[in-house]
């Protein structure tokens, strides 16, 4: 009998990322699996995932731009570990997986979601389409009509820390933000518990650059990027509306937030550092611990304590602290991610794990690489 | 006759860093210059600055430790350039100094200000030695006794955009620090003319990693540090007393101030996003470039722009833009600067240009390398 | 029944890095497991694949100077994986393990390899200890006498891909050098076919900076290697006395060596360039692929592919490509590893595997993270 | 009387890059400057001498596609110091000018060399399209006829240290490519001396990835080359026929050469590591001390050094040492450059020096800028 992780006495029980999931999941057939869109960095860490995901089978990976590429030809990375080839977008080859992930640019998912979710399909979906539940304001923000309003009741925001229940039974997910979950993630217990004024979240953000995509741009070149700070879209960013949703559903008011993002001359992670003002003082540490005191994937660092990006790198973990700031009655919250990971694929896989009845750690057990 | 930059008609009149002070230096005898502790990043720019400037001759370059290397074996990019050879600290040598800079770690300047100071040598201090007014408070902050508290009342702080008759005057230079004059240089014309709520200041900091020093530690080792963010000193930072003072000075009252410094896998470069709570709405813009429009080093952005840190490197320029977060009323202020130079050795050169009736600009028109 | 990896057809069949060892390994005891020295990044490296490891149950992790630290308030990134806490070293608990892996600097492993081996103990020596089998080469070229002498004629050298079965049987294994495993798996083929003059042989090498270990020093500082490139020992480095040892062994005489290392700006990677004479025209690409067929870590790519250090960042694979320069009789082949993995912690883990039974690929099927 | 750098004692006499051609130049009338193609890193790094040089008008910069675009807004570092907008190259402009700088890619310069030459106007061609003196070789390698065979044989090959006299007179010079500068400069001596063997060269290359240009391509993105090193065109560079031609030339004899680049994870820097095959023992330090003596821009370190190339970033430097490899009688030489700068920028404005009668450094005396 395999026992999993449990067998190596240094696997510490403060998180444990089980294996025990791999013997579930095998149990049962394989998760037939179809990734649309996969020619990005959301995607090839996707394809990195599900390539050591146990239970996960994968049937077809699209790009109507490179259908004849071998995967692996792109992404030498994945050499010897994915041996699929890019085929053009299929209605019915993917109509026959059991579930479908889009990392695609937005609007994509739109157009495809009804005939495989007719078709009993169902959809993981990392890009934006059906994150934000209004779609007045989502072709607001987005600049183009929505093309799918009919399925945003049904649509689950996919945060499982919020959202767990939902999730299990859901048809069609949208896959957060990486931005929305870094800064969700540390203000969440807060409100939840009314400890925090919900009109004044501010949120400064800083991500690294795979955050921009794997697009042909001369603003992410490395002489752009390297040796260089800065904040980018201060006049409003996409993630605002979302962070701004997922927020007031929670405190149960429209929450005041402010969230301007930085980049980073690094590849991955994201460092969110939050201003709050609390009512008055409370245990907000034993807050935290209690709230995610289950949660596979955060880890409540003792306070005064500083999250570092490159300790969840290539993982799904979300690591939070908190400090007070010397003379002032402001809380600051502190929290990374790896925005690929937590923040895009990581958090799919951890959806997908949870729709299909898996161990939620399933495929996610991996260590951060580091240095 | 030589008329400097003024004969290159490419060079714009937005910022005319004039290089009129060359022939005026020149004129008369060139200023002997002492540098105390050369051995870290602070030390290596002042003296890449001081060797082009057209008034200043390099008298003696001192460290204890280092005392009979030639500087250039040491910082191989002076080859050519800087003959000096370091000495041991000797009061003989730098009493023979017009001016005497200090690029040491804080306490050093404290024993030699007095007598340099006798001997009529001028002191420009780049540590921290003389920033804060109240020596309890600077013993509170540096963990040990001020050890020159009688030249607090005459010490001037090195801001020429603050302070610049005093420094003209001055026998005693006290540069400002790093993020205090990126933070600083963002809010003094609200806080000057009233407009923002001096309770309610957050600043939220990036620095390059040189901003540590030239120490042999581990934190600042390039594995530790490539591919990583993350915030520090959340308990608190030397620099905020020293902030605080500033803008308390300004605002006529104790200004509420919360200072949050991150790392940035970046070798120079300081980025402060300051979150500021109007009185009312305002033309910010104006404001801005009323008060730095004969700045030569101060540039006000368009609103809505993005300053760069790459575009200021290697250059004693501010770059500063205004931006209005969407569905607030709030103000947020970017600021940039090149932590070594305005942070640090070129600022301390543009207070030496003042104190010696040189060209505020001289030795100090360099470009920045892009990219 | 768990299936393993082979559930997943995803996974192509190019280089099967079964999982099967898994179930093998775990149908036994656990492997007793003590790390010596684990404060470095190999130390680190090693932990991160230990704690994943299906088979190994880390029994005791030493430091002298972190006695009492836990390792995961060390290396955060190993936070609810590790709870393992560094012990001083200690003969009778590293003596209750069934294999102690030393991660630590020159000489260490000569003073406790004798107690060790005597009371039965395995060893996986990391350093350079036990590299070099003349111990007066060894001396010259380290500075100090042969700590132990006695063990060099016992001691394997734990290249899989050269020693395979002697390294089933072995007590005492010598881990090679991060740059010789590069160079010598570049070389090999060629030179056991005798398809190139043994007498001219040139490899030219790059590293990432990890391979300079966790010291504090300046040299490794972020601001001092970020934007540099340089060539290093170029009056000769200690690898070059091990490679010419490998080599020569496979060539049957001694081989003539120009060994040449650079610093690249990156934390992790080797990339090795050899330029090689070949004794006439013969088809060099199949000798390759035929040496390496069976090989699970060496990937033989395409003619003419350019292999990334990105590609196999992470992971135990050195991927090689053979290429011809333009108007010219030599041949070049490229050669890319982690230098943290499979040169080092990696093929120490590969070594365990092959000593303890196990599948060799247990533990080591993770992907590269890219980007 | 302005006295230049004489004036300050700190300044070396090493190599003196004195300032007095200041003086010089404007004595006479301001050179009037056109740039075509400006938008480039080559371009921006142009620009940024011109704006600092003491003789230089800067009349006219274009660019097709950004025809009314300030430059300033393109590169904020030029905010201040460069107010001109982009054009549309115009004959008759361009014609108005006294030198045409081209920063273009290949094939543009030979469309308007012969109007502009028509017209009196000097051409410093920083592309290739003149470099290669056998149209049917240019052909083979640019992958199209050559534009402007005519001018072949009157244009000069701007390496000063090779061609001074010839620049000085010339109407035409195409600027040497960065690595043919960083390899040259390595082996003339050598050659010139007859100290070497002509069919044995091996030039292993590296470079930062500035010297990919300003295009929107995915293998320049910061997430692709970060933490990565590569070969690249093992199949054969362009820059090989043009190395080849020098060496040949100084050689008296077609040359044997192996060129390999390499891409590193950094924006500026070439370091070139030569391995030669000498003819028995000579003093090749002496060789090379004698050989570049009087040149400001070349720096022969001492035997054993290590360049560095963030020794000579933003300077138009060349940084060379030697060393041998033990145990061989091979002989070594390592050769640093900035690419932009002594491999493009900073050499063009040398030449423009030359051909203007002004002092060679004029504008070229920046340090660089460390860290």
């Amino acid at each position: 009998m395999w026992t999993g992780c449990s067998g190596l006495r240094s696997v510490a029980a403060i998180k444990p990322v089980s294996c025990r999931s791999m013997t579930t999941a095998t149990s049962s057939k394989p998760i037939r699996i179809g990734v649309v869109g996969a020619t990005g960095y959301t995607g090839v860490e996707l394809l990195r995932l599900l390539a050591r995901h146990p239970a996960a089978n994968l049937h077809v990976v699209t790009s109507r731009g490179e259908a004849g590429t071998p995967v692996a030809t792109m992404f030498p990375s994945l050499r010897g570990a994915v041996d699929a080839v890019f085929q053009a977008p299929d209605e019915a080859v993917l109509g026959d997986c059991d579930v479908v992930f889009f990392a695609t640019p937005h609007g994509v998912a739109h157009g495809l979601a009804a005939p495989l979710l007719e078709r009993g399909v169902r959809i993981i979906d990392l890009s934006a389409d059906f994150r934000i539940r209004d779609p007045e304001l989502w072709a607001r923000w987005y600049g183009q009509a929505h093309g799918a309003p009919q399925y945003l009741d049904e649509a689950v925001y996919g945060l499982p820390e919020l959202n767990r229940e939902q999730i299990r039974a859901a048809r069609l997910i949208a896959v957060p933000g990486c931005y929305p979950t870094a800064v969700s993630l540390a203000v969440l217990p807060l409100l939840e518990a009314g400890l925090v004024d919900p009109d004044d979240v501010i949120a400064d953000a800083k991500s690294g650059v795979s955050g921009a995509g794997r697009k042909a741009q001369i603003g992410g070149l490395f002489a752009e990027v390297q040796e260089d700070f800065r904040a980018y879209a201060s006049g409003g960013h996409r993630h605002w509306p979302e962070i701004q949703q997922t927020l007031s559903g929670v405190a149960g008011q429209s929450v005041g937030l402010i969230f301007q993002p930085h980049l980073v001359p690094m590849t991955r992670g994201i460092h969110a550092t939050l201003y709050l003002r609390p009512h008055g003082q409370a245990d907000w540490q034993a807050c935290f611990e209690k709230r995610y005191h289950n949660e596979p994937f955060v880890d409540v660092m003792p306070a005064g304590s500083h999250p570092q990006t490159s300790s969840v790198r290539g993982t799904n973990l979300c690591r939070i602290a908190l400090a007070q700031p010397p003379h002032s009655d402001r809380l600051m919250v502190l929290s990374v991610i790896d925005n690929l990971v937590k923040g895009a694929a990581g958090q799919a896989v951890q959806n997908m794990n949870l729709m299909f009845g898996l161990e939620e750690t399933a495929g996610l057990s991996g260590l951060p690489v580091f240095p």
